[in-house]
């Protein structure tokens, strides 16, 4: 299936093409998110904001206004029921060969609309070969730098599989391809530490801090392949999808079960706008 | 210093910007080789194909022709004494949001080129403080996920060491964040194993060959801090600088040493076309 940006707009301006130059294509020297937009709304927008913000001081690259970022959102989706936006931030252009950054690079900002796709139900989900490398410098960060995701995602073809998920070099479960992973383990929720590797995804944080003001703790732990054969219930997160169940793990089947449709019922509350969280 | 690219070939064809869906971009989906190109003659050209196949087949993304890319960077240098060419090849434009790889992606190669630096001397070089993930599947690859080097390379500012010294997650040195790096260590050349992390410079190979063929094998070995203390000389290597000399090593002073300066003359007939080296 071929789904091409409908819309891109590059530093505010519809453009489709950026300068050979820009340091994302050269190094991958860039961060982005994918912001789900309906009815004029980019859910979790705060939760977007701080993550970009934080990945842009982390990396030592300017961050893009928040207000002009959102008049961008709102231009590229103006008159759409439910959108897409993939926003990519970029050190811009390299101003000489080589990795050194000179100080006077100007932060790129592309955004791409693509249309939406409604999320499946239950996730079959199966377990990567490929051993994500642990790095704490960009441990958290959604940044440009997604080779370990390609070829992990090349791992299987077809519709057999939703998701596979992915250990770090040291055999700790980290996340899906393009989601975080919870699963309830002798009751409890727990959730991949990501201090050595993996995305800190928005959903993620967003459901924890819901959790939280509910009088539910999420832990955040060191999970390997043994919690997998022993958990109860399995759900995995991304911005798009909201909670998704898994409903089949490497062959076993699992039932979306108590813990997880009560959650799902709770942040439907947030992801409806019915219920504000704090994102502080 | 800002060095920008004096001419830029995209598939072929006379062009500053690409589209924003491109792969390189969205993923780092892609892989460079920086080429010197002096009197009309791209040096160590059959190296360069080599790696850019091989890393082609390990990320299962589909070579470009090996006469037309010497064709463009023919074109792309005519009638420069000196340039240097960086060679980016991607999978080219996403066919759809997502890491997912449909198959029918069209490889895309941009050349830019730039002036042609001199090198330095002999080298100062510190110890970066960024450890570099682990990683097979991406090991030895020169791809386009390089925010470690950029990170390491934020690590000094102003010209006071001309490269930083990288060591992996588990404590073994791998390169500088543009070198190879070898050392004489008991009197005998070491330089650090790739199959971990790293990027396989084609200076490293050639001059690996070049040392194995005039009798002089050098160890690929595991190497720590340790070894860097006791090492009684250091060079760093790679495709347009060919071995250059470290003189300062974390702040003490090395000679440039009898291993290190046989070597430079033997390598420069081979970098001259004075000789001509198997590279199979």
């Amino acid at each position: 299936m071929s789904v091409q940006p409908q819309s891109v707009l590059i530093d505010g301006v519809p453009a489709a093409s950026l300068p050979a130059t820009d340091r994302g294509l050269q190094y991958g020297d860039g961060l982005f998110e994918t912001i789900a937009v309906l009815a004029g709304r980019a859910r979790l927008w705060p939760w977007h904001l701080r993550r970009l913000g934080e990945g842009c001081a982390r990396l030592g690259l300017a961050a893009p206004e928040a207000s002009q970022l959102a008049a961008e959102v709102a231009a590229l989706t103006a008159g759409e029921a439910r959108a897409v936006v993939k926003l990519i931030v970029t050190r811009g252009d390299a101003r000489a060969r080589g990795y050194g950054v000179s100080g006077s690079e100007r932060t790129r900002r592309v955004l791409l609309r693509y249309p939406w796709a409604q999320p499946g139900a239950g996730a079959r989900v199966r377990l990567a070969r490929l051993r994500l490398g642990e790095n704490p410098a960009l441990a958290g960060l959604k940044h440009l730098n997604r080779l370990e995701q390609v070829l992990a995602r090349r791992e299987h073809t077809g519709s057999e599989y939703d998701e596979s998920l992915l250990f770090s070099s040291s055999g700790a479960l980290i996340s899906g391809t393009m989601t975080n992973v919870f699963l309830v383990r002798a009751g409890r929720l727990v959730t991949p530490r990501l201090d050595r590797c993996g995305v800190a995804g928005v959903m993620r944080a967003a459901l924890m801090a819901m959790a939280h003001a509910d009088g539910t703790d999420i832990e955040q732990g060191l999970l390997t392949e043994a919690d997998l054969e022993s958990c109860e219930e399995m759900f995995l997160t991304n911005a798009l999808t909201g909670i998704r169940p898994v409903t089949e793990l490497a062959g076993r089947a699992l039932p979306a079960g108590p813990l997880t449709q009560r959650l799902q019922r709770s942040l439907s509350e947030v992801l409806d706008g019915r219920r504000e969280l704090q994102h502080g």
